[in-house]
């Protein structure tokens, strides 16, 4: 189908030769061009529907790229993309050596910060909007555009704290449709909703205006005439003023307004009728479900155990027990800090606080797992989800640092399950009450055991595992990167000559074993889906310095570069993981 | 002076005897208690002076330590401890084998929750209190006090978001007094400080009530009958709560009171009068003044840099440059996580943001580090002050992770200066403009060199120095630990046997000067006042792996537990660290 007003538009130059009138009629085209590529592409798809007016409207007023914009998250994005620049590479989004699934200032003038992780966009902004009244520059705006599932999180907060007694020339939006991934929760979703429903109470106990704002809204997100008539009333406002719209999110696609959660990211479907386009369903099961279905057994034997998510119910399959149990699994929103102190006084108070937070997302938590949870020995069980390479998501989303960054924090038993047998059996093992917190990390995607669900099994702390023997050198892995190593040596000439060992603990050290391995073995490798840099095998070459041991050690993981985005097999491709690159370095 | 009341109260139990008319006398006589030690033995004064009323109400009132309750930060704990079972040893504060600083629940059955980083005492509450839910407690009080400088961080916003459609018996008390240990900033603070100004203020807008809580006050919280039946009143409220109270920081003693910034730990003072013993004033220049100092001259020459802190004005020193140049300098409250996404921000902009945040407290920020300044490769310049070994404020403030969670971030430089004058140096150097965001970490305390203030002098991105030049064994150091390891040399009877190198970078690592080092001596020790888990020495052995090395390579540093409070001398003894343990390890 032809998009006559789309085809003419490149960038936002184009965008403002158009008439407002004519605005109505892109938004559309805009919509059906997002809807095209993502139903054969795949992508995030209900978020960029909903922000389509706003991001019109936008850079219809504001002079992008020297006026300044922040998407926070960047889901929503994809509109922006479109009109700046990329909207004829706009099908490689998400793909390797293709454009990114988020804003990145590699990538684009008009991207001026780079997300991927949420509740950044005031901070980043704010900090734009100081560097410009320093500068002189005092017509220039700075935009951020934020969830309201986003702005609920700690650090948006801090920054809302900062702005509102700054002079910076700071607009925020909020885009308000009651859904981040899974439904808002929350007390401000609660404040939200009541000022929905009866805009009085936009004036009475107004948290934006305490918080010293020039607070507009709640308007209609999807009415352009409105939206651009308070955009440019803003315009000419100096210092912080805050927007509130209502959008919805999947605006214009049936199925993905009644299905927000799934339509958020829906894979491949019919752009007619919106109908999802079922994969060949899989033999195997995810990670995800793995975790998801086991903690609900686990919970039905006891019921002391707990679920805690921050935002990710769906994402971490925490939703079967949220379904189940829902008095003791707990959405505390985008809080990953607050996530991981609550369970810590939940674990004092000796319930099993099971915590699922992604690898990448765990960064956030950084502090509360050292002062919290590890200081005080309490046995908080740290699920995280999404470790290694997690594919299209990119550079910000690649869960490889948490082996480096938790291992040198005391009291902490760090797992990582070669398959999801051994995942299930570390959870069960966790809950029948452990002397120390543990972190266990396992990937993104499928896992290839058909019949997972065996009895559970107690798995010793601290005991690796010999998978295969040989005399000459051993292969420490940790973690589901095994297969890749079994594959390997299956393609070696002298394959008898190889062990490979499953460590399974990243701490404590199976030192026994490493002792047996260190004296049979002249050559080690040690193999891992994170950084090499004071990762997995630094720590073997821990041990062995520690014990006089001249073997040659080399390491092989993730070198010390940001790794972008694509199918994570290629990405393992480029960087020397896969099957093939392994058995060359061995 | 005999405290006749305070004398007969081991603990809380005992304090409940007392009549309601008695406690404004036995508050009077906790504050000269608390004076007394102090002044002599030094620690945190005017927080614990604010709530001496408000910890006798509490325990008065509450079944201790059944009902639990979690004081934020800790410095406010001392009455709390003197009250239950700590009067006796309260003369060893924060000493090497004495009681701790701050609570810690190995220490007492009333320390519900350990502190020291701030803002995490609404989220273990909360904890706590779902978990009396779950365990049908239902009679079971839980109570979170927090100053209002805490309350505007983050974490405690998260906290609020998620208690406030929780069912949880938590009673959130503000102990607002308009200061943490620099005054509070920001929006929440003027708000609050309105609502002090005009009660009426507290009914409109009012962010507690949006926040869905039963809100009340302000009430002066000296006032002990009023104090009492509010409390009172409030234990017959289920659900959450929260209770605003307005204290006065030093509360009781004149001195402390007019001056609170020097008060919130004042060093020895008399007691009577308030005035503070001054100590010998030393030859010395402490790190956090080098910093201070030097930036102001910097920023006298580059009108880019600009200065941030969350909330260490007075502790970083960065106040130097916000009295000169308080445009460009910026105290943003207990936010962390804000701090270092606002510097990425100000960075993209081309300022120069010196980002100024204690070891301890950058691990608040670590996603924000990882993923709004190194993957974006901007110039932030992290200035880590109370690195290494921290002493009296003990396990909770050591800044013993930062070289092992920093190194595996790529793109991020990381420098240690060896003395003043390399930490003014790398300052200067950073603001030349960098490729890359650069963390320079520097401990707390004195320096050894009288004129530091020398010109100038880049160093050169990358590169080591050696000290002292030998052939056998080389000791390899990072930062200030250089000291220790000079004087063990000096005590080695073969002591020209010995190299010494301080590396100053962690990363990059000088690898031309290690190529020399490893071809040359056939030992090397690694020292660094990190933990050796993952941290410098790590690296080394990463470095002897990748070249083929087969040096003997022993890594000397941080064991893997969590280092307790005293002296930085006793606590290095203790764990091998000064001059003649390593020198027996040589």
């Amino acid at each position: 189908m032809s998009k006559k007003l789309l085809d003419n538009i490149s960038n936002p130059e184009d965008l403002r030769k158009l008439n407002p009138e004519q605005l109505p009629q892109l938004a559309k085209e805009l919509r059906e061009f997002i809807i095209d590529i993502v139903s054969t592409k795949e992508g995030h798809l209900g978020a960029s529907l909903g922000v389509v007016e706003l991001t019109i409207a936008l850079h219809y007023l504001f002079d992008t790229p020297k006026d300044l914009l922040v998407w926070d998250v960047g889901h929503q994005a994809y509109g922006h993309k479109i009109l700046t620049g990329r909207k004829d590479n706009f099908h490689t989004n998400r793909q390797f050596g293709g454009i990114a699934g988020f804003p990145s200032i590699k990538e684009s003038e008009f991207d001026a910060f780079g997300v991927g992780h949420s509740s950044t966009s005031i901070s980043a902004a704010l900090g734009m909007a100081i560097a410009s009244n320093l500068k002189k520059e005092t017509e220039k705006h700075h935009i951020a555009v934020i969830g309201d599932a986003s702005i609920a999180s700690g650090m948006a907060f801090e920054a809302l704290n900062h702005a509102g007694v700054s002079k910076a020339n700071l607009l925020i939006i909020l885009n308000d449709n009651a859904i981040g991934i899974d439904p808002s929760v929350g007390a401000v979703k609660e404040y939200l909703t009541k000022v929905k429903r009866d805009k009085k109470l936009a004036v009475q106990n107004n948290i934006i205006k305490a918080l010293n704002f020039d607070y507009s809204g709640p308007i209609d997100g999807h009415d352009l005439p409105k939206l651009l008539s308070e955009l440019e009333r803003l315009q000419s406002i100096k210092g912080p003023k805050f927007l509130h719209i209502i959008t919805t999110k999947g605006k214009g696609l049936q199925k993905a307004e009644e299905d927000q959660v799934t339509y958020h990211a829906p894979g491949k479907f019919d752009k007619i009728s919106g109908e999802r386009i079922k994969k060949e369903s899989s033999l195997f099961t995810k990670y995800q479900d793995v975790f998801g279905k086991t903690i609900v057994e686990l919970a039905d034997q006891n019921d002391k155990i707990v679920g805690i998510t921050p935002a990710m119910l769906t994402g971490s399959s925490l939703k079967f027990m949220m379904e189940k149990y829902p008095e003791r699994t707990f959405d505390v929103g985008i809080a990953e800090q607050h996530a991981v102190t609550l369970a810590a006084g939940m674990a004092r108070q000796d319930l099993i606080p099971f915590c699922n937070i992604y690898s990448t997302f765990l960064q956030r938590a950084y502090d509360q797992v050292i002062h919290d949870v590890a200081l005080q020995n309490l046995p908080v069980i740290f699920c995280m989800d999404r470790a290694g390479l997690v594919g299209e998501d990119g550079a910000t989303h690649h869960g490889v640092f948490d082996l480096a960054y938790l291992r040198c924090i005391p009291n902490l038993i760090v797992f990582a399950p070669r398959n999801e047998i051994e995942l299930r059996n570390i959870l069960f093992t966790a809950q029948l009450g452990l002397e120390h917190p543990i972190a266990i990390r396992y990937p993104r995607g499928y896992g290839n055991i058909k019949d997972w669900e065996k009895p559970f099994e107690r798995i010793e702390i601290g005991k690796g595992k010999c998978l295969k023997n040989g005399n000459k050198t051993a292969i420490l892995s940790i973690g589901t990167i095994a297969n890749n190593v079994s594959e390997a040596i299956k393609t070696l000439k002298h394959k008898d000559n190889f062990s490979h060992y499953d460590m399974r603990f990243v701490k404590p050290l199976d030192e026994k074993l490493l002792h047996q391995i260190f004296e049979k073995h002249p050559t080690i490798f040690t193999v891992e889906d994170g950084t090499i840099n004071g990762g997995f095998g630094s720590c073997i070459l821990e041990f062995a310095s520690t014990n006089n041991y001249t073997n040659k050690v080399k390491l092989i993981g993730i070198p010390d570069e940001f790794i972008e985005h694509g199918a994570i097999t290629k990405l393992q491709h480029k960087i020397g993981l896969d099957p093939k690159n392994l058995a060359n370095k061995f």
